[in-house]
């Protein structure tokens, strides 16, 4: 069977949209691969779902069993809701560059702007309204949608999807003091290079390097709202959730894992397959893979004040337990 | 009275704008609602000031005694300062579908681009450069400011006010990892349904549905740069603070209040009336109505420096503590 | 010599660009201000490199020696490196209403909707798809990139570069709580003022003033991502780093750093030359200069757990230790 896994129930059976369990009708194909979701499995009206071996005897309908439901999952639906055709072609309310060059079965939307030299690849979509500047380059088949802006000279990779309102290469935050306390602007004379089949979401930022090149490797997803300094580098298949920010010069390594609204320093590297939780403050180089945690949890606002408030005498209620060791005979654990 | 408050002194004074208490004139009413501004109400010079009848006998000025000032004010103001009206029609430099609605007497501003099939109701606004894609439909009276965008088949309702750079239904975050670390992107099916009465500020965005919608509810305010994830529910009139990010599926109940920053992860459910702190991070589900704390607060960089080290030895020191009352002779305090 | 720095080495050689120690060839010009790179001089091929005395003995190039190298190098690089110029005029596909005056020597890109009133200065750059709003005021000499959003009333300095998504001015976040937990709007009747010489990052956004403006002051520089609340003053040369929040009514001071993602709560006074740690959340005023730290650095996930655990029992840890102190018979230290 194709996509590597097994039926078992009717070989017949035909699916033509997809459902989450508990919405699901007739004709539709669903999944289980967040545990959480296991007690909707048995009351499921779809008619395949997509799911573990270990899950199948609960399930009342056909099932598909994979090693990997979620995938197995993402590749049918994919087929079942293809994207629209492009209708290629550029508008006469586009405004494109005479020495721009837009490939063969490219669509170009109304109100896109697109500057001199700027090379956009074969089957693209470029949305309304979006900016591309002198000197781009984009790849075949990739997706800029309403309002992205390119700075000039950002070359984007091919099978790429850049969502509403993303900002590939505005300057750099490079500035230097001096007297008084004023700011000299550093010019920014990199750029960015984003590699083959990113996903950048919706109003991500992602900065031109200060000397050389911001990259973002291939297969990355950046998701929302995130900011990427100047000059970082972000490791192929490396996934990033909203809101996160990378300050510049960092280095993140291969097939990372940011939880959403975790905070990178600037001048690090973190090692390849490294998991950071969503909130993290990651202050130091990491140089071994695995899990990193923070930052606390929320909790009962009377319970929180009164940690909180210890919080703030932690040194001193350390300094007090050394004291008392030394007291009642303790070999003191000299770490002060 | 109108708005439900009580008149003290010159029933005959006429205000025509409003101010602060410390910069108000002649002619201006100004309003004390919160106490941090109750030392500036002796010296104000405003023609009339709303505010709680314990605050009456203080005031220089003509009072307009409310239970609920800023709500009195809030009124009042609206009528001082009415948003100016609409110019019907649509600009020649829009480009709006064929088989796209306008209802009667809305604007639509220069360079917007409006898709096939979108309808939008009557006595609506269409900022500039604001894109609105096929199918969307949009409720009477709402205002799109410039640069708004909707993806394809967003519904927004009635007498909404969606701030410049908002992305409302680009794809939610939705990737499924297989060989080599490798991502699939899960299709997002689902859309986003906006209730009535929501406001949603400058560059906030909103993600469509993976399977389902994303719901905003009636009367949410939200405010910018905001990041809703996908199959979000937000409930009714409950407000959000900015940069305040959601992951996705999780549910917020109705009338809560998340502070500027705050994060809450995917998958959580958070019942009606609850109040999170500014950049609190909830990971587990809230099941109680309330006020929840986070995070610890900036402190004078050498206390934090040592408290924060301290926060890294925390579970040595509480195992060092509970072996102190064992020889002591405390009843071990069993908790780890 | 000018810029204020000694040449020690050929008088004679010439740069064209500039380049990081590491990645220079013949020809370029480096810097070293970051001790973290002084590994890289020895090996460097640049031509010259700007850098401190000491650092002088160790470098195989010509050397630019200056009391501040970054300063110095940022001055020099933006002379190698000048902006390109513009290219005056109205694209005949912006749109300028009839009001508007746009200044000698201006450039405005396609797509760009100026409104009634606005007025721009002097050799300004208003980018592709910008919309001004109108009866904005723009100083000489300023940018405005693609996308950015000026609201009605707002103002701009002279020589600011407001980068791509920018929104300045849309309503502050103001709503007041009546019956039923439903919000009423409250106008938002004032403005923004930014001072002269103001950078203003990607997708940043600047509310406008409940009354009275929201003022960012000269000299100021901000990055990608932040959202200023109303009626916040910002003071001069003032530095804020990516992501930061800054709610309503909140003054900084002047000469003050803020890191990336720190948030600060509003109604708050932080007084001149503060330096607020990145993620730091600040929920009191600050009286004095100096450096404030926060959030806790994130570690590796098990010991993270551990002590995340310990911090929920501080409060009751410290009891434990003040009660064990008390039979040990040590001073009580009362301080619960």
């Amino acid at each position: 069977m194709r996509h590597g896994c097994t039926l078992r129930g009717d070989p017949d059976a035909v699916v033509e949209r997809v459902a989450t369990l508990s919405a699901a009708a007739a004709g539709t194909l669903s999944f289980l691969a967040n545990p959480q979701y296991r007690s909707q499995l048995q009351a499921t009206r779809a008619t395949a779902v997509v799911l573990a071996a270990g899950d199948a005897e609960a399930c009342p309908a056909a099932c598909l069993i994979s090693s990997n439901p979620y995938l197995t999952y993402a590749r049918i639906a994919a087929e079942l809701h293809p994207e629209p055709p492009l209708a290629p072609g550029v508008s006469s309310r586009a405004v494109v560059a005479a020495t721009a060059s837009i490939g063969a079965g490219s669509q170009v939307e109304s109100g896109a702007v697109i500057g001199d030299g700027a090379d956009i690849g074969e089957r693209c979509y470029v949305g309304a309204n979006a900016v591309i500047g002198r000197d781009c380059r984009v790849g075949a088949d990739t997706r800029l949608m309403p309002l992205v802006v390119l700075y000039p000279g950002v070359r984007v990779g091919a099978r790429c999807l850049l969502h509403a309102g993303a900002v590939i290469g505005a300057d750099g935050f490079g500035i230097a003091r001096g007297e008084g306390g004023r700011w000299t602007k550093v010019p920014q004379v990199g750029s960015v290079v984003v590699g083959d089949d990113v996903e950048i979401g919706a109003n991500t930022t992602i900065d031109r390097g200060a000397i050389g090149d911001t990259i973002i490797g291939d297969g990355a997803k950046l998701d929302n709202q995130i900011q990427i300094g100047h000059n970082v580098v972000i490791g192929c298949h490396t996934a990033i959730a909203g809101l996160v920010g990378i300050a510049g010069s960092t280095k993140v390594g291969a097939r990372c894992i940011l939880g959403g609204d975790a905070t990178v320093s600037g001048h690090l590297e973190i090692v390849d397959d490294v998991v950071v939780s969503g909130g993290a403050t990651v202050t130091n180089s990491i140089t071994r893979p695995g899990l990193y945690g923070g930052p606390l949890p929320a909790s009962e606002m009377r319970s929180w004040r009164r940690n909180a408030v210890r919080f703030g005498q932690l040194d001193e209620l350390a300094r007090r337990l050394q004291r008392l060791e030394q007291i009642v005979g303790q070999k003191g654990k000299a770490d002060t």
